[in-house]
């Protein structure tokens, strides 16, 4: 493959199985105000979560594709279970362009974080299933504990708004108790919806849970290495993120005011 | 297209978006325990009910492809979203082959059962948002009124076997509150998953409320049809269902026994 030239003024491209990862964007944006962004959602085959890592690893290079397109000049894996599943499906299709995943920055910002080594991770069914937080985290260290559990109602619950509601009360409740009991004292939020749900996840664990929200550890880790690789854009012009979606339902305008609290912009349907 | 013949020996066809059309095939198979059965479930794309038209309508067209292959005498759209946004879509690729939806079925029965003439209706957000339950129901007799509701945390829910929980209730009785308010006397499940919430939903709902599974209704109706066009198997052996899905993760597998009370047996991956 023939080297390519970064450029500062470049995107970063940031993609997910569907709108989850606007977590992530907003979390970039907030953190680099000056980047252009191009976001894209396979909202057509949402969600990854539940399907096979043969599937996954093939939308994971279509997607890839999809943004190679836009020649951006870092490309952030917003979604947890390609992350978990296919991260080097993503940096082989991306060729010289660099490549990070929310899992091994939230896995790094939990492993710095940790004070007793006990670490819970909540995520989906797949991201769980994979093993791969449990890995990254004691890749980094190999002292830590780590305890996952699978959430998958957390999502829908998410996804239908009940955020404040005493029926996610109960079910989280029923997720976290057994982690709760493992005396844990920090916990992954493993899944770019679960940020949504923080409060009642945080009200549950009590303040002696430190809670890291990959999306937020992504971005301070693409903040660093454009930093170290003077790619940041020296451009101060504000621009409105470039959105791109695969399939287009009315539900991806209404969770994109959950998501994001502010009405959805332009959005460009593109076929994989 | 050329005429093809129909052979009463020939499987029956039934397809859809995922694992729910399973109450379909069961059914089926205690209405017509000599048919032999053909089912696939489009398990790597699932779900549809939360994607656009567009996207429902390429599936319904390709998993009609996928069936007529096998020659089927008949096919059963065991799936409530294509049902009602692209059942001709099915009709017109499945040519001469006859085509029966889960849709119709369970509104034709609701419109004979209910005496107050008030019918409540809940589907995934796809399938009460088309309205086309209301239509159907309405087409039999427009006297009759009908009150559609989405409940997008069932499918979830019932997946994750939280059959008898307190959450489902706080759920459920969130949902249905609406509906029960509206004096409704019968109420439609219309969706292949909410079978498997019956007991809650009644419960909610109480003894003066009649019930109709779409799953039941399709299966008389087709017992009906291939009667009168002659078309039923003369066989009795005994045949266990051929069984065909798209992906195959850990997930069908846990499912099958929750749909169907017996172990997943052999089953086909396909692509689509």
């Amino acid at each position: 493959m023939p080297q390519q030239k970064l450029l500062s003024g470049s995107p970063i491209g940031i993609f997910d199985s569907g709108i989850g990862g606007l977590t992530v964007l907003k979390a970039v944006q907030a953190t680099l105000p000056s980047e252009r962004l191009i976001y894209f959602g396979d909202t057509a085959r949402v969600p990854y979560g539940t399907k096979s890592q043969v599937t996954i690893r093939k939308y994971a290079r279509e997607d890839t594709e999809l943004l190679m397109k836009h020649q951006p000049k870092l490309i952030i894996v917003a979604c947890n279970t390609i992350s978990a599943l296919a991260l080097e499906v993503v940096e082989q299709t991306a060729g010289d362009i660099p490549v990070i995943g929310v899992l091994k920055a939230g896995a790094e910002l939990a492993a710095q974080r940790t004070k007793s080594g006990r670490i819970g991770v909540i995520g989906t069914q797949a991201t769980i299933g994979s093993n791969a937080y449990t890995c990254a985290i004691r890749a980094e260290n190999d002292a830590l504990e780590v305890f996952p559990k699978a959430c998958p109602l957390f999502v829908p619950l998410a996804e239908e708004g009940f955020i404040d509601h005493p029926a996610t009360r109960l079910v989280a409740e029923e997720y976290l108790a057994e982690l709760l009991g493992q005396k844990i004292d920090t916990l992954v939020l493993g899944c770019t919806h679960y940020p949504i749900l923080r409060k009642v996840i945080e009200s549950i664990g009590g303040p002696q849970i430190t809670i890291i929200d990959s999306a937020e550890a992504v971005a301070e880790k693409a903040g660093e290495l454009l930093s170290k690789s003077d790619l940041l854009n020296q451009s101060s012009e504000k621009v409105l993120p470039h959105l791109m979606v695969s399939d287009l339902p009315q539900k991806f305008r209404e969770l994109y005011r959950l998501f994001m609290g502010t009405e959805l912009p332009d959005v460009e349907l593109v076929g994989v």
